[in-house]
């Protein structure tokens, strides 16, 4: 057998089902041995470490434009830097089509933000915002065959929502095209309803946007999308789910049978509505404001039942990172949000907490297997989204892209210590135990003890297939 | 005691709970006695017979112009001789807002329409198309308060339907009102959709009705309807539920203590989809088409759960009368409909055989019992609908509204004895055991053995208080 | 019209569906007349008052035997009296066959410990302890055709306890004759394993019959009965439901269409498990040992529910009282039961009480609707079990039991007031606003105001027919 | 890195997770390398196979003595070579407890019958029938620490069932001793009572077996024994689920939090209670009398839905050998069990079909994936067993137990084909894609294109660690 580049020596491999010692051997970026002992001309010693294929953040915004004025607080090169930091060798950030604008020219428009800034792999889903004959008859078609094989819609936010006759007009074409659709699940009127009786109330504090994005909201946008999704026969992806009420909705679709797949985020775990308080009701809540926002208690001890009894099939960041302090009204700080929480920025930081917090809550105080953890944040995304097996496992032949991690390193989060654009972290103070101290891209390593060690942005676009299991 | 003006003697009176025999005496147009012998001036010898509370039938469409050119069957004249027929004392029509006008206008026009023209009691319902800050804001508060305490929404119909941001408001008003909310619950997007991909696929008869109002579309509306009935907290009444689908959301809804009203109708006990087959997939089909379209045989069995169980409230006509054949496009069979389904004008006649109907189907062949049959067919309308307990039961201070049934009367359905105005009846030769034999409003017989006996249009509008359901 | 005996006046009638003024005439101890205006030689004021059909507590044990020298505190005349200032006008106690005796013999002796000694109508539940060949093949169904049409099995306790190939001989034979089963559905050996593994851990407070008697194992039990009825097809009465699971497996066997019937009372809604406590976890909690047990808040609003929605047909007393205090160990406080709760009789008073709890906080605090309250105690009853139209209800033909109770009076319980035989009342101290003042059977005063008014035991027993509802 | 005994080249590896192309390395048993492309002194060429981790068949009975005089058609040299040409590498067959006679001596007298004759590994599963004080509280405590950390009770079966109490008693040992408890549910007198009743209506041919063995009462015994395990707080397996309702009552406790395990079979996809009539009713249906029975159509449904949607952890045999045809009446077509269907031996062969019905069904017609087919039919076993990782997947350190699958190979299942001890299979006739091609137990080839192909009985006996699942 041919020599390789590269062994990883005495680590405990851990797969989505599998836990077993044994060396790993790379040649040319790929898995080439998995085997009792392997040498190479470069070792790197995992003794007492776990060898976990790296993680892929299927959820991340990068170096988006909003139309709002905010400035998004990461760039591909900030933003995979902290991906790499924090475990992950894959992110799917999305290109968004602005209203108006050619789908394609968009798609373009990213790939040059991104082309020779990433840190990690990066492939796009795409948005659809403006969905005309043009978009869905040509452009949309053209790009699936091309690899771009999701796109997300949305069924709230001004300048992003699609009513419902675009929205199955949309699911037709994934259906014809073998696409998947995910979809950003809370009703529009519903929340625009709730926000204009808080603002007559004088409620207009951060704490507000909790009450106005309404858990109910959340479920009947969720029985809608999967009542079109039925319609059209079409999988569909719920991603960002909060709590008990669109979880109830995702079970009950599958026990009829429907292809329905559901996303869950650390701030569902990590945070709730009262976080949103701040000091006090004060405008601190602002740091937590995304949406749907963070539930209660009840809605997190039903997302680790979710986590643990397969509801989930992913677990991303959903990262959205804004600065909160910044001049010229761009960060969440900002005149206008001071009014009213409506004009919040909506969105948080966390591509390079997702990992720990998940091993930290889950592995560690036993809530879910380490077998679990990887399917959850790597394998399933992987199978999901198209990229199995090249990615998301540790098999012959797949990316050697692989996480070192300590599963006893006790760590706190500190924004002192992370690598994002933001200024601040919502998970500040947090403590953990269990950390990545190396993370490896295609057998080079792109990160370790939670610092980028390269700066040659070798991460590549991937193209990816149809989805495994949505269209199985 | 004073004398009675008229006793009914010798009948089983059956009221939503109670069976016995008993004589009524009644005066003035309300019955001041029950008792075991009663004696007055004028008797009715109702040996053999039972005596049950008028039927009230709270969903019928009288006189109501159309958008389209086609002309309504019935007016207030012979849709309420039909009612009567068919042992109905009081009925509940609409008073319905064309787009850009004021809606107390239009009640008053449907006044207009109706006054001296009713053989039963009416009472209107009305129904919101525009709802301007001027309808919302003052018109219909004060309306609420002159005793049109109901008012129904569509989520479908070009002309009809209001968006969720709509709904929210209208629901809105009618919780700060005390008034109960009607909702025609069909998505009216997914039903464009499927509409269109069915026309795109050559399906234009009238049979394909059925496929482009899918189940799924009317579930879904439901469950919206609800999560916006919940958020603003509000009773609301799911009208003409059609099958297994839209149930499950009410029970749902129902068991996390939501007030859902539900109501159903002969087309979904008697007709399913094959209907609109007609011969070999031919234009008779559109006899049959209304909106929700009759579904399958499971969707009936569902149905009869509902009506036994508890999850109907209510079972009403939804009496939409067209003529079939009609001059100048006016009737059901017009130019426009053979081109498409869409085109044809959505509804059946039903007032005068909703109650036979029921009892042939549900009492005689044992699936309900009489009191249950009672209670879906006057008591619970007139508890719902802030009539009680003026009307819907048999009790001293009552209006005197009776109806004499023969429980063993056989008789075959026929166009031909009917007094609508229609050209046919979707029931055409169906067998039925048990027919009002006479139909009393307010002391006076108005129709006897099917046939209206007056022509002295005695029927009064009712002003109605507030829900006692609704709002307890 | 013939003149009557007594005249019911001013008061306001209700029924299980409607309220309305009127006066209520009786003769010969019979419902004769109900109108707007009736006289007779007696009249009876009820102005401001309510007039409700009489109660009719469907379980009730009086004068029974026990095994372990414990003294039950009723017999039959101190048991109906209790009964009558309760506002009841029928009861419903046991039979119970010992085993090894006939059931025939037991009836008997039933019959003689009862006759002369009634203040209110009594019938007879035969309690099947001993199902030989003899019991099942030819007293049951004699009795049964006598007017014994419902019986009650045992999965509990020592001396009575049926095993499933008994239950499902009795089920059979119940439905051969159309007869009604009521089951104690509590796991025999789930409660024996927790109560020696309580002992084992020297757990022998009366507090811990709380936790031998499981929720589980009551919930298993009736899942077991209804598996048992669903196989050999025939209605069952699964009686004193404590909680929420057992109520889930009810309310799932109901929505696969099975005949199942529910009963709650007064300790599920008024008294919890901290109740078994005492003070300090003492003796004092001897006083409130009944099986099942009272359970928790949560418990308590799933009842509530219950009782709202239907899935409750029924709310009777479970009356079974001890003395707390008593010589020669036929108390609650004897030896044995000091050394383990195990030995504790079980069984509370309550069937004074009954009426007023469930007004005070159902009707009163506005959770059920006064009609409900009528349906649950009156109306169900006598329909459940074969006694309608006769008992249940105010009308015309029907004995003339009924209860004058004031809405608006305040009374606080106290043992002082009661009339049963036990030395205390697990109810002491509780504020109730709602009370029967007069309680009238077949046209005669029985009590007023709290207090029995006749050394006359005019009580009748009754011969019951099959269940309307059951057998429907 | 050391050479390798043995390589397995150019297949496609498939674990619970992944599929990939790969070369195997082993050495002394042991899989040491995977890797691109391994080299050894001996090489199997897999090119266009599937490499599989070997079968484990976690239900099997061979040699047991029964009580009626009949005789199992395979001991463990004919059952294990049987398993082995179907593809397995291990079974757990019962060490099964006689009534009055010591556990640990049971296990012995087994393990004399097993020892040299194995053709696979074995591992005993544990058989309650006598749980006397000296079993639980010394004999199974030490055997559970011997490595037979799972054992199985019966709730049916005259010489096997245990009642309650004793089921609560074990339940406790297996909770303190952390061992997995697999029941049989089925409730015993709901069993005898529809036996008796069938028989006196003369049906006593093997059909009626289905009728006896309802489904309602698998049910009822699937809660109970889920509310044992839940009072007691012990994980449990429900073995050999045969339908819908079963299934729903192992769905509802997990979804409640439960540790509730479930298997099935190949008879509950693969065969119907029609199977049971034979030719016209006669008594060639003995042939498929197995308990539970086979249901229907529906169920069959259910089931896939179950195996696809994770219901089920486990797809095991219960291989349980009989002739048919048989001197001395030692099969099923004996003279007692041609009187009745009671008399019929329960159990159908399947030890050597398990693996191909379940590819050929559920693989090669698109209903489960290859990945779920593994982990129903080798990892999950392995896990929920104690086996894990040892056995069960293709990792690094694992027995080289290992299944080559030609997925394209047409077959049609024969009794001339198979080794197994009976005269017949239930499958005959079926037509299968999709066959084990050669079979390897720790290095060695066992069988080959259906045949064993060793005289050598090298398989070994496993102790077994506690469930990694079930106390996890």
């Amino acid at each position: 057998m041919e020599t390789c580049d590269l062994a990883i020596r005495g680590g405990t491999l851990v797969t989505a089902t599998d836990q077993f010692s044994a060396d790993i051997g790379i040649r040319d970026g790929r898995i080439v041995q998995i085997a009792e002992s392997v040498s190479a001309s470069e070792e790197i010693d995992a003794s007492g470490l776990l060898v976990l294929p790296g993680g892929i953040d299927a959820h991340v915004h990068l170096d988006q434009p909003t139309s709002d004025g905010t400035v998004m607080a990461d760039d591909f090169a900030s933003g995979t830097h902290s991906a790499a930091a924090g475990g992950n060798t894959t992110v799917l950030p999305f290109a968004m089509q602005v209203k108006g604008s050619s789908l394609r020219q968009c798609v373009e428009d990213y790939h040059r933000k991104a082309e020779g800034n990433c840190f990690t792999d990066v492939s796009f889903h795409l948005v659809i915002s403006d969905p005309t004959p043009q978009v869905l008859g040509q452009e949309l078609p053209a790009l699936v065959r091309d690899g771009y094989t999701s796109f997300k819609v949305f069924m709230t936010y001004d300048d992003l929502v699609l009513n419902d006759a675009e929205l199955l007009e949309v699911f037709d074409v994934a259906r014809r095209e073998q696409a998947l659709v995910m979809v950003h699940a809370e009703g529009h009127d519903a929340i625009r309803y709730m926000t204009h009786k808080l603002e007559t109330e004088g409620k207009t504090a951060p704490y507000y946007h909790a009450e106005a994005h309404a858990q109910i909201a959340e479920r009947e946008a969720t029985h809608r999308a999967i009542s079109h999704a039925q319609l059209t026969d079409v999988p569909v992806v719920i991603v960002h789910v909060s709590g008990r009420d669109p979880m109830e909705q995702i079970q009950w679709a599958r026990k009829r049978g429907m292809k329905v797949f559901a996303e869950t985020c650390p701030q569902y775990i990590a945070l709730t509505r009262d976080d949103l308080k701040g000091l006090n009701m004060d405008f601190e809540g602002a740091k937590y404001v995304c949406s749907p926002p963070p539930r209660d208690h009840d809605s997190q001890a039903a997302i680790w039942d979710g986590l643990r009894d397969g509801t989930f099939d992913l677990f991303s960041s959903d990262h959205c990172p804004f600065h909160f302090e910044a001049p010229d009204n761009t960060g969440k700080n900002n005149d206008r949000a001071r009014t009213s929480f409506k004009w919040v920025p909506n969105g948080i930081p966390g591509v390079e907490t997702r990992l720990p917090i998940l091993f930290s809550e889950g592995v560690s105080k036993g809530r879910i297997s380490i077998e679990r953890f990887v399917a959850l944040t790597s394998t399933n995304p992987a199978r999901l989204y198209g990229l199995h097996p090249q990615k998301g496992t540790l098999s012959v032949g797949a990316d050697a892209d692989i996480t070192l991690w300590d599963p006893e390193l006790q760590a706190t989060i500190r924004q002192d210590s992370l690598n994002h654009g933001s200024d601040y972290t919502p998970y500040e103070g947090m403590q953990i135990t269990g950390w990545p101290v190396r993370t490896i891209l295609r057998g080079q390593t792109v990160a370790k003890d939670g610092k980028p060690t390269t700066a040659v942005a070798s991460g590549r676009h991937l193209k990816r297939g149809t989805s495994v299991i949505g269209y199985a």
